[in-house]
Parts: structure tokens; C-alpha cells; sequence
């Protein structure tokens, strides 16, 4: 099983099946995405075309010469079994099929023919109505997910994409490059009429490619096969973050509806008992990912909070209380040390308000986050900034990145919210995402990053002492 | 009072009190922009300095010739009384104290002292530590805020935004000008030690050029005040949005020890009696705005889900009933109808996947719409876009802007999701900006401005009726 998902992840050979001239065609666009991306040993096939993109087109997979790793089909529905067969028989091993039309078309009957040629023949697929994979250490584009269309994407990262989606999963791929998070895996499951979540999270949880988990799904097929997967990757270190839909009854009625998949359920408390970040935000499965691929996890719930604004400290104080952080006080020694530091004028407590006058100055600005790391009950950092634009904010950056230096080298994470709109000032934002600091542009998807890498340092905590019953009963992930 | 407003937003001459031609200066910064913003009739005043960005300089402002209408003073706290009292001597009637060191700081004798100089001489001051006024219907800029270094802001609004938080009000001005939305006129009230927010809303209740009013508060100096000019703006037709902090006990704790101001409390039910509606985040303090500012409110809580992506609509079904709205069904006419439109394999339900083959086609789009607008259960609009990016999505965005018309005359509102980073296609946003389309990133965002239209609807219903015991029990907000 997890044969076909490596070679899923590193064909030698692709061969698209549909391959088309026609610029608008799906089939065109796959064929050209692998090339652009890279990858040489590709092959198109279709009977009615001569040549495409310049390449020799085979009237079918059988008459494509050597071997062939994998099939991506992009025919009509009516087609593809039958095309199936022809990969069976020139020895392909697993293909995806991006054809619609569908189980989540209502055609379930055909869904049926495709799962029993392809289990007839030995050959494992992805999909139907799949958007196709992604592998950025091998150099493989085997999608049509217009977020790929820009240059320089799909950029390298040690974050994997799963998802039901394809349209949510791709749209998560253009922030993730906007974010200059990268991707490493990614891969639309579709309709799952044979590979599911479970079989990704299998291949994943030994990846070394893979650092964080990110998977969308509206339902899981077999639930003891993607718990064990899941725990499997949690144990080796990596979080797994869930963005799962269909909560309401109503969402659950049109999932089963629109998939040829099982009933979904209320997933909350198997996610606890696994310790998988569940979240329900779009935004949470790139935020909360950035935050866990850059940042060490927090060792507790104290958060302090640093600011040239008294009112991003009230604002941060009351989100800290909503998810359950503290911001504890600090020791008199800290105050004492801080009072030297700061302007008269300015209180030596957390939440800091360290004034203008010291962010400007970055030896004492670390001089300040130095004395703040060394609390013991600080275990995390959150810096905010607010209406800096232009060069300065540029400069403010790269002042924050050099006192990030300090806190990484006490081991706490820190994140940054800047609330300023990004289209004013990208040049600072691409300083801090450059040096893997995270920001964000709202204080909640701030503070959010915050709980996560909290709740991750919970699970890794009893992950190590094996108290399954303690993440069961202790981790609850409030998004919201 | 509401005289001394009136000249804050429209003074004929403004004298900069502690101008300086040190551009790293605040006094440097107010002047530039004043004058950069096309603001000619300006009056620097230092007696250390000769000539600052061109301009003679006065040692006071009694020396400056002609009537002086507002003075902008940035001299150092302890000076500020004896400017105060120079001011009135020279007839001025309003002041802005940007100078912070006053009960911000501690400092609350001093800020006795400004108070009793401006009440004995007649002197109306906004501040201290306010970050300034603007006024784009008459080209007034007369802050420091970072937002405004950027070319071409403020853009002309619709919207006016009262902040007791420079730095918050200041990042929002920078979202309000990405969205296009615009500002009318925006004050930073600071330390509030005279005028207070009561006073501008009492203005903006009746100023022709504000349609929406944002507010960020901690605290409010004179609740009875703020409720009867609160009330005033609603009843004349301007939603009144409350981004409002310090709703836990630690950070009103806070409030108390960084302003001068009164104890903050729970003004939940305050807002709800009043119709405010109170919004708990950063990005509703403009999402809601440009809601509110675009489009008309909607006459009741059916919503339309109207998307390319069956996973999205599923994501939009558990965010509508998580905030209280319905995704009615169809009546039985327009499904038939819908049948005949769309493609063979789609479902004429809400939520409706129109399928990429609708979406492209913008004759058959509208007549979709139009199904959907005849609808009487149907009282908004959320179209959700995926992964569209590039050229097709500058043409598919061009098509929501002709399909919107159609949405207009029916005289229900339509937002957007657009869940592809704005990196990956800021032309298409443009193009729905331009129009006055709301686009919002996330489907929680989109989700909520929906809401607010649903709740505004609500509260200029009841009060139309007069019945304000109904505002009072039935308008809850919930924001998260």
C-alpha cells in the first residue's frame, strides 16, 4: 500500500492520459505543469492528437515505450475504466484520476466499475475527482490547481497538504507560498474510491520531507486506520493539524450528498484522543502550520506580551484570557532589571509596553527580550507591532529578526502580529517570513498560533511519557 | 461643543506648534503632512527655529499673522499649559495635544493643569497623546499616523473612524485604504482629558460625508453622552460599529493604570440596547464597514451559498449556523428552473454548486442569480471563489462584477470570499473593490459580514417602528 503512495510521490515515468492541445483543457494544463516544473519523463497520450507540447502522443498508455510509474487520467468518466484496464496491462502501478463525474456526480455505479477494474488489476488510484500531487523534493507537479500557475510554486517547505479539497487545498498552497511557507507533499484526495487520508498520513508520519501535517477532510473513511496513522505521525514528532468541515448537521447531510464516503461524524473527540490540532478556520490550517514548522513548541501556557501600543496589550490580555493563556506576572528581579532599560515613563510589567523609543533601539530592545526569557513562567513571546509602513517598518524588521536571535536562543517561541495591512508594507513581512519568524495580521490569528504551539507542547509532553489517557482527557483545542 | 468640532474637521488655518525641520520630529511629520495632503494655510511655530519645509517660522503663535482656527501642539508635556493659554490669547478655539506624558504616563496632575488652562481661557483640546485628525472632504491631515506616508491616502471615504487608539485606528486606515474603502474622517481621541468620543459621533451623526461611524473604545468617559449621540447616528441611518477592548478584568485593569479615563465595564448590553454593534476583532472594525458601506442591509437571515466548490459550501453551512443563519431551501419553481440552467450533473439546492461551466459563462451566471435574488426567503448573497488565480481570475472577477449588478436591482446584499492570497491575484481583487463588491479572505470573515447586514437590517427595522425595547432584547451580536 504505502509502495503506491512512494511511487505516487517519485515516478521515474508519467504518462497523462487525455493529454490535450486545446490550452483550456485540463489536460493540457497537467501535462504542461509537469513540464514547466520540471519533469522530463513524461508522456502524453490520445488517440485523436499527433503531438503535444512538443512531445510524441501515444494513441494509449500500452504503446507508451518503457516503463510507466504512474497514470494521471483526465478523460471522461464513461472512459476511464476501460483506461484503467490498458494500466493494468501496460504495468502501471497506481494512477490518479482527475475525471468528475462521479460518485459526487451521483454516479456511484461507475465509481463502483473504476474500484473494481482497478482491484482486479492490481492497480491502486487516487481519487476520482481528484486535483492530483505535488512533490517538491522530487520535482513533480502532477496537478491542475491553478495554484501552481504562479512562477517560483510551488515553493519547497517541510509542510504536507492533504486534503478532500482541491479547491481548498490549492487555495491553502498560494497562501502558503505568499507566506513563504512552502509546501513538501501535497495531495487531493478527491473521492477516495481507493486511496484515503489514512494511507497518506501512513507515508507522512516516516517522511522526511515532512515536518508538520496539515489535512482538510469533511469525512473519514476508515477511522481506526487514520487514528493509527495519525498517532503514528504525532509520535514521531510531527503535528498533525486537521481543518475539518461539516460539523452542522445540515454540512453532514450535503457531505454525504456530494461524496461517495461514510456519514461524517462529530470528530472532536477522536482528534483529542489522538492528539491532532483540530481546527475549523481556513485560515488556521496555514496559520497554525507556519507557527509549528518555524517555531519550538511552548513548554506552558505563559505568554508574554510586547508592545509600543497600550491598546494592542488590552486587546492581547483579553484574547490570552479567551483561549486559556496566561500573562503572568513578572519576578521583582525582572522588574528591576526592566526599570533600568525603559524610559522613566514607561511600567516594567507583562504585558510590556516597551514605547517607541526602545524597539528603535535594538540593543536594548534584546536587553528587554533577554530579561523576559528568563522568566520562568514566560513560555512563549508575543510581539506586536502596529502602524509602521515604508522603510521604517523595513528597519523595525530587521531589528525584530535580530532580537529573534535571542529568544530562539532560549528556546521559547515567538510570533509577531502586525497590524498593519500587508499591501503597505510587504517588504517587512517578507524580512520577518524570511528569517521564519511568523506573523500575522489580526491579534486573534495571533494568539491562536500561540494556544497551538501550547497544545502541540502538551501532546509532545505525554506523547514522551506514553500517557495516551492524559491527551485524551486534557487536550481541548479552542479555535474559535 | 459640536462649534469646536466643526473646526477640528474644517479649520481655514492651522498653526504647528513645536514644527521642526528635524524630519525624524513629530512636529517635522504633522507639518509635512498637512502640507503633502495639500493643506496650504499652515503656520509653523518654534522659537528655535527660523524657517521649517520653507515656511517662516514663529517664536509663538501670537506671532502669527491672521485668525489661527486649530493649533496642533507638540511641544514637551510640561510646556503645554502656558501654549494652551498663548492659544487662547490668539483666539484659537481648538486645540490637538499629541504631546504624551500626561495620564498616560502617570503624569495626571499635568493633565489637570492642561484641562483647567484650556476650561478657564475657553480652549477646546483633543487629547493628550492623540495622534491627530483627518478630514478628506476638505484635504485635512493633521497627524503623525505611519498610515498616512503611503501615496495617495487617505483615499476619500464614506466611512469615518473614531479610535481612542492612535495605533489602532491608524492600521485600520491602512486596511480601509487596500479595500478601497476609504475614510471620511478619522480621530484619534487619546487621553480624552475634553473632547471624547460623545462629541464626534454627535458631529458624524449629522456630517453629510459619513455614512458608517467605526469606533475603537476601552473605555467611555460619559456613557450617557455616548448612548443619546450613539442613538442619534443610528436613528439617522448610520450604523455605528464598536470594536471594543478590554472586555476581561486583567486588561481593564490595564486600561484604568495606561488612561485617565473611567473604569471600563461591560458595555455589552449597552450596545445591544442602543443598536451598536459590537464587534470583538481588529478585521471587523473594517470588514464591517465595507459591508455597511457598500452594500444595503438584508431584510431578514436567509442567506444564499452560492459557490464552485461542494467542500466550500459545506465550510459556509457550519459557519451560517454557527452565527444564526439560514440556508433556506429553494422553492420548488426555482429548482425547476435552476434544472434548466445547470449542467446535468449539479443540484439545483442551496447550497448551489454552480460548477466552473456556470461560473464561466456569465449569461447563464446571471440568469442563476436572478432564480436566486426572486426568492423570498433569500435575503443576502455569499458567493465563494477558490483557487482561482491570474488572468482568469481578473475575467471571472469582471463577470462577478456584471453578475453583481443583476444581485444589486433586486436590492439585496452580495459579499465575497475570495480564499486565494490576495498575492497571488491583487488585480482581480481590484476589479471587485472598484465596484464596491465586499471580498473577504476567509469564509468566517465572509460569514460575519453577512451577519452584520443581517443585524443592521434588524435594528433600522425596529427603528423605524420606534420600538427600541425590541433593539434592546432581540439585536445580539456574536462576532466569534
Amino acid at each position: 500500500m504505502s509502495n503506491a503512495v512512494t511511487l505516487l510521490f517519485n515516478p521515474r515515468s508519467v504518462a497523462v492520459v487525455g493529454a490535450s492541445s486545446n490550452p483550456a483543457k485540463l489536460g493540457s494544463i497537467v501535462l504542461r505543469f509537469l513540464l514547466d516544473h520540471g519533469f522530463a519523463n513524461v508522456f502524453p497520450v490520445n488517440p485523436r492528437e499527433g503531438e503535444v507540447s512538443g512531445l510524441k502522443c501515444y494513441p494509449s498508455v500500452k504503446d507508451v515505450p518503457g516503463e510507466v510509474d504512474l497514470a494521471c487520467i483526465l478523460t471522461p468518466a464513461s472512459t476511464v475504466p476501460g483506461i484503467i484496464r490498458d494500466c493494468a496491462e501496460k504495468g502501471i502501478k497506481v494512477a490518479v484520476i482527475f475525471s468528475s463525474g462521479f460518485a459526487e456526480a451521483g454516479n456511484a455505479t461507475l465509481q463502483e466499475q473504476v474500484v473494481k477494474a482497478a482491484r482486479d488489476a492490481g492497480v491502486r488510484i487516487l481519487g476520482p475527482n481528484s486535483q492530483g500531487v505535488v512533490s517538491t523534493s522530487t520535482g513533480l507537479c502532477a496537478t491542475f490547481s491553478p495554484s501552481l500557475m504562479i512562477p517560483n510554486t510551488p515553493l519547497k517547505g517541510v509542510v504536507s497538504v492533504v486534503s478532500q479539497s482541491g479547491a481548498i487545498g490549492g487555495s491553502a498552497l498560494t497562501h502558503m507560498w505568499s507566506l513563504k511557507l512552502g509546501v513538501s507533499r501535497f495531495v487531493s484526495t478527491g473521492n477516495e474510491a481507493d486511496l484515503e487520508i489514512a494511507d497518506f498520513l501512513d507515508f507522512l508520519a516516516e517522511d522526511e520531507d515532512t515536518k508538520v501535517v496539515a489535512v482538510f477532510l469533511e469525512s473519514i473513511k476508515d477511522v481506526e486506520r487514520f487514528s493509527s496513522a495519525a498517532a503514528r505521525a504525532i509520535s514521531n514528532g510531527k503535528p498533525v493539524v486537521v481543518f475539518w468541515s461539516a460539523r452542522s448537521q445540515k454540512a453532514r447531510k450535503l457531505v454525504q450528498q456530494h461524496t461517495g464516503l461514510n456519514p461524517p461524524e462529530d470528530y472532536k473527540p477522536l482528534f483529542r484522543k489522538l492528539g491532532v490540532l483540530s481546527v475549523e478556520d481556513f485560515e488556521d490550517f496555514f496559520d497554525f502550520p507556519m507557527a509549528l514548522a518555524w517555531q519550538p513548541e511552548a513548554s506552558g501556557n505563559g505568554v508574554a506580551v510586547i508592545s509600543t501600543s497600550g491598546a494592542m496589550c488590552s486587546v492581547m490580555v483579553d484574547l490570552c484570557e479567551e483561549y486559556g493563556l496566561e500573562v503572568p506576572e513578572l519576578s521583582r528581579e525582572a522588574e528591576d532589571k526592566l526599570r533600568n532599560i525603559l524610559p522613566s515613563f514607561a511600567a516594567p510589567k507583562n504585558p510590556l509596553d516597551v514605547t517607541g523609543q526602545i524597539i528603535l533601539n535594538i540593543s536594548l530592545f534584546k536587553e528587554c527580550l533577554k530579561v523576559i526569557c528568563r522568566e520562568e513562567k514566560v513560555n512563549a513571546l508575543l510581539l506586536t507591532v502596529t502602524t509602521a509602513v515604508d522603510e521604517p517598518a523595513v528597519a523595525l524588521a530587521r531589528d525584530i529578526v535580530e532580537a529573534a536571535e535571542t529568544v530562539r536562543s532560549f528556546g521559547k517561541p515567538m510570533v509577531v502580529c502586525w497590524l498593519a495591512s500587508r499591501m503597505f508594507s510587504r517588504t517587512s513581512h517578507e524580512v520577518l517570513l524570511e528569517a521564519k519568524i511568523p506573523v500575522y495580521p489580526t491579534p486573534r490569528r495571533a494568539v491562536k498560533a500561540i494556544k497551538t504551539l501550547v497544545e502541540w507542547g502538551k501532546v509532545k509532553r505525554w506523547k514522551r511519557q506514553g500517557d495516551d489517557a492524559n491527551v485524551a482527557s486534557r487536550v481541548k483545542f479552542k479555535t474559535t
